[in-house]
């Protein structure tokens, strides 16, 4: 017991691959995906504080690098499994909060149990920190599917997962981020070359969008 | 839907790692685990055969490649979750039937369903295969922490997954073949050079079953 | 010597890579491709079975896991090499048997010597078993192949393994089985998405197929 | 040019292998060391916040999450060539000075520029938080090292790597963390079992330690 | 000290990856790289040979065994930093040199210094073994950029570097090799199937060579 | 056919990985270790030049870079397998020559067949140059099982490896290497860090070769 072995579990979160079984070109671990998320967050958190609205830095440092910490116990289930059902998706988030609540009180020393019962709970809530943990662990998402098809994946997986990011991440609240992503960031996205025609999938999600915007 | 996705899934179990997150030195997919355990499981089935015990090998063969076909869908739970409290692993396997039945019926074609749904149900039953089965997929872990622990790797959980796997080799109720493990197989295994003592933990536990048979 | 040797000698054979030093994006141990060999031939043996045909499940069952059990003497030898010469490929297999002979006298305990003997001898004959493994086993060969293009490998080898796969499927005497797989299973492959148009290439080969059934 | 640049970037460090060219069990790639820094300076920073002292919270997210992105440019260079004589030192920094700047004024949009100067400066200043991510990057090292070790590496560079993080971890001038780190993190970590004896190891850098406080 | 050493870091170039940090499909390191231009080489060596040049076969041996030596130091710096500003090439180089004049000092024994000095100095002068190593080096390069696209690297980088590649090897002030290399074998090269179309890439290439032979 | 396919198949060597199917630490390739030959062989040929023999440094390189080439076809068949007995390692021969031959006729263009083969025929003649390839290609067996023991493989395979190669090291007919490696070189060996006692089992050697020579 001890930090040590909380220490430990951040080495072996190097070693869970995100969306296992699945074929794909690069592998990503959640360690990685952790820090881009946390990159990410902090360059959309620069764009809301210059469109005047207040960060929580440390609460967002907080949530960008702790938020997929429970895959250490289970993994990154697949997400058409989390998907597959809502009661399939609620026991899972059931075991990981009981394999996380059993983690902290065998393995966090007394004093700093309540810290971590705080920073290991859910980070995507409704404070602005919350928004920006989503926008940016979409947006990874986002970059994975169109990376693997940039390259010649063409396993449809990867198609939907690219449609329900960006769909996702067009709805997020986050007004300046979003136009920010929307009308600069995806602009060079889908100009690079690419195997598969990812910016005929690209306009098609953004125009179907403009009239159905919760549909992916 | 049809075969073809059924197939396909079968390749997917070739990217799933069992015991994920956790450092070894040599990964093993659900694929090729699969096979060593239809294999230790022929070479079982033949001693009680021998012994005078009849054989279904339909159902054997059977049991033996599908045993794991449902780590497709939420990976290879690690072992210490799936451990750490009853009601959890009551949760997970919950998890993995609904997503079992649902794949069926989804993706299999309606003439095959049945079939499907006899196949894959939990193969470690009383009978002399369902024995068997447990028996060939205990030796797997056997081997895997055996192997680990012969080439270096001084984290404990391999040390414990080993005496776990061998109290219940030791344990499993078929005279002929446990008889053989014991007193044939594990003189060979433990006799190899190995650079952490399985020796000394090999005998350690042998001597303690023979008291307390339950515990590991 | 002894059945721990053999049981050593499965863990080789997930070292063993399918046709070695070709590029390909994902490579398949020979341990991998038993299991799945031996999940397509069950799947097989049931179209059959219900065809009218008697399965021997046993003796399916044996064919199938130990098909490449050789493999672990001298590699998946890459089939152009097979395939050079009548001769070359003659030499191969005499190797290949001396291996096996020396292995199972040097390593399997005599009780069990003709028991190995029995189950290593090449599988494919003209039983209805022998023939679902040969089905299975090109099966294998052809989603291989199929994958590779399917992702964008431009390498015409793999084309090549595809059009002699496929062709060696549609010639099968295996009625039931043959007309399942070409009727609907390959109906689904051809129409995922895939860089390589490997649709024209398929309905090629089941063009030419009607009228020159043996070549490829 | 455009934020999507930098972004891809991020990508590439996930491919940038630490101590390249040297044999370790364990690859880490500068992204997930990235992500376990921010972990670890986020523990410390909640000691010596409890100790008394005042966190810069968005002050260390910055430090520890850009820290190592300059290795984008060239690679993580190994250790002993940086430290091999100071002038070669000093000029690989330089090199690194002049690619980040080209790439700031390169890639990054205008309005934008100056946040990126800011982040990606040098961080380990005299700050707390410059302290805080020496701290985290050494018990990187430190652990990268030690689990070498634990596994049998007798590459005698991982020793020595171990030796210089330990002694320089006793030398960080934060009282209250150093403290953490000596009387219970370090208890912790050689009683784990190991394959070279880093007990000894370490009991012998904590002793020089109380003589030689500068001598690794 | 001494020539264990250096036999040591010859082991260490294998896990030189080249391009380090880019995504690729394959990646080389720089021990089977040297193998590769030594290979080629010989080849382009017999052509000149043919032509009625005289080799100096001991020179092309050690130039092309010995010159990616010094990225044991520092690694395969990428090409677009290397070519990024002339001072900084300058400075990279001088890092190089320093590195390597240090190593044979300290390890070579003193009888082999100056052989060591001879051997890992820039090989690519104006003889003709310094032309050939050149040629079979851009070579490399051409082949490993080819690769990537023809089995669907959309990197831009990858076309970048195969037009240099194949610019520079047009150049070389060696006759009868880039005759051979313009005339026969860059047909070959340009009729393989390939995902990118490289063919259309190299003819504009070789049609701009005629009349702007250094730009790329 | 043609030189483009000659350089294709170099690329296949580097995916041809030496001793497979056995577990090892680190793996490599045939290219990378062609090079690891060629660059001990420069060395000691300059030992034996000092020594006052001649060398012909053509003939060197064109063996040290061509020896393992008809690995392409066959991969690295196992040492166990090629010495398990005279006839079954006269028929690999057979195999491998047998398609040099065809690969040269269908291949090579005309005008280059002589050249190569010659340059692909069997280089461990009696020649200063053929000893010397000898002497390399032992010494990289050497240094491969070295490693792994020095690492903890306790597979002892490598153990019978490395007790061969120092063996046949010891009784090559070029006494100015063999005492450079015997007095100096493996002083330095056997001096390093190990898990596995190394130098316990070369001391074992040395002393029984000076009373039989030719047993390991």
């Amino acid at each position: 017991m001890g930090i040590h072995t909380f220490f430990t579990s951040l080495n072996d979160l190097e070693r869970i691959i995100r969306a296992p079984g699945r074929f794909k070109f690069e592998e990503h671990n959640v360690a990685a995906h952790s820090w881009k998320v946390s990159q990410y967050a902090m360059f959309f958190a620069t764009i809301e504080e210059r469109a005047g609205r207040d960060i929580d830095w440390k609460s967002l440092y907080e949530k960008t690098i702790n938020h997929d910490f429970a895959e250490v116990f289970i993994g990154d289930i697949k997400t058409p499994v989390k998907h597959s059902s809502p009661e399939l998706k609620e026991m899972i988030s059931k075991v990981e909060e009981g394999m996380m609540e059993k983690f902290i009180i065998r393995e966090i020393p007394e004093e700093f149990q309540q810290v971590f019962f705080d920073r290991m709970k859910e980070g995507k809530d409704e404070t602005i920190e919350g928004r920006l943990l989503e926008l940016a662990d979409k947006l990874d998402q986002f970059y994975e599917s169109f990376n693997e098809m940039k390259r010649g994946n063409a396993d449809p997986e990867f198609g939907k997962m690219y449609r329900i990011a960006l769909t996702k991440l067009l709805n997020i609240p986050l007004e300046a981020s979003v136009g920010y992503f929307k009308n600069i960031l995806l602009e060079d996205v889908i100009n690079e070359d690419s195997v598969i025609d990812v910016k005929r999938i690209t306009l098609q999600v953004i125009e179907r969008h403009k009239h159905s915007p919760y549909i992916s």
